[in-house]
């Protein structure tokens, strides 16, 4: 999925004009991979000055932001999740870069509920860089028995949302998330992996087939379930904690620069 | 200020029983500045399994906190600025070491008002690490006549408060943040620096006397302001952007592993 030739990957890239990438005349990604530069791909490499960056999804990257805020670059308008994490990262070390970076996460959202949204949240704000995690309410939901949408619904609607983008936003990097539980915790038993698999299944072949770096949560949370229990990850198992928060951060940020 | 030989480090470190420093039975920071290690001391060789960390301070360090919940480890209980940062880092990358990191920063917050909570919100916690950022309110109050409290003032009440936080707790490693402003901002102007620099030089000499660890914020938003202009690190001069929270944070890891 991550393969150098994935065309998505060589434009975004591309459109880095400020890095070691434009040094060379190759994509740094390109480059690192054909062996032809010894420095490798930074995320000095990944960003053109000005580039807009939006985080899309549920509450896991709502986390409590202010809604009557909006505003980019903002703390208190992204809450306290990952996409603050990353967001605070990437403008503290790049200020050159002058990112502008939004999070337009809302709580409760099922992937039907980001398409009626999307023109307002995503396409008019016009950005470079569109990250969306969804899916544990499309199952969660269908599970408790309020909402009849089906995985094959869930990839449906997520197909057309990506293909909407691609066709809005032509020159758009996407990154998809894996969506993630963790068993043993207060909301997630392990009855839960097996139909949610599914969700992720579904996830990864939109990933491949819309050319989107892919953000591999679910295997994350796997290995640091190796180190501590999952409710240090995430009391509920769907929620992250400060912890949880942090591993995505790093997952994310290690996915675009690999 | 950050000599090898300064012995609250000494302790901090030997406290640190799980890290490279353990194995060669030195500790980490003694024996790289002896070139007995090849190996830097890391963020893992700086705490103990169960350390108790508290950040204390200010608006800048409460940050939008919920002060309803002060659960440790928690996101909402963090609010937005640096001491989330820095708390999801470590909580995030050494989930082993079950860390417990406190936030009892409160906004307009002098150091006298620290003292007068300092029992419930200190030493009660029996922190193994105290991390304290204050000073701007005391000058910016007295600027304002809403205060009546002298440079002086300040530094008597602060080594008081040393004191006493030494005495309570006689193991514990004292971090002292510089305060800072940055002017050519919406609060802040040039007529700030040079009264301001005696709250500064206060901090420093009771870092230096206490053989706390001295985290130079001043200094990293004066580098900071050479890349980016003074309000896109802190748009009133006082109150640090996300991009300042990070430059914060990364400040912080950074004084802690000198």
């Amino acid at each position: 999925m991550k393969k150098c030739t994935d065309y998505s990957r060589r434009r975004f890239f591309r459109n880095a004009g400020l890095g070691a990438a434009a040094i060379t005349g190759l994509p740094a990604l390109l480059s690192s991979c054909a062996g032809k530069s010894s420095k490798p791909a930074g995320l000095e490499d990944l960003f053109q000055e000005g580039h807009v960056i939006l985080f899309q999804g549920d509450s896991i990257t709502d986390a409590g932001r202010n809604r009557n805020r909006e505003m980019p670059n903002d703390a208190g308008s992204f809450g306290f999740g990952y996409a603050n994490l990353i967001a605070s990262r990437l403008l503290g070390t790049m200020p050159q870069k002058k990112l502008v970076i939004h999070n337009r996460g809302i709580s409760g959202n099922k992937v039907y509920q980001l398409a009626e949204r999307w023109q307002k949240d995503c396409i008019d704000l016009n950005p470079d860089v569109v990250s969306i995690l969804i899916g544990v309410n499309d199952y969660w939901h269908f599970r408790l028995g309020r909402y009849d949408g089906t995985p094959e619904v869930f990839e449906n609607d997520y197909r057309q949302l990506l293909t909407r983008t691609k066709e809005a936003l032509p020159g758009v990097q996407l990154v998809i998330c894996e969506p993630f539980v963790l068993p043993d915790t207060s909301a997630v038993d392990a009855s839960w992996m097996e139909p949610f698999s599914a969700y992720r299944r579904s996830a990864a072949r939109l990933a491949e087939a819309s050319g989107a770096i892919w953000v591999p949560f679910q295997e994350a949370f796997n290995a640091g379930m190796n180190l501590a229990p999952a409710s240090y990850w995430a009391v509920d198992g769907v929620h992250p904690s400060m912890a949880g928060a942090q591993l995505m951060a790093e997952t994310w940020l290690k996915a675009l620069l690999v």
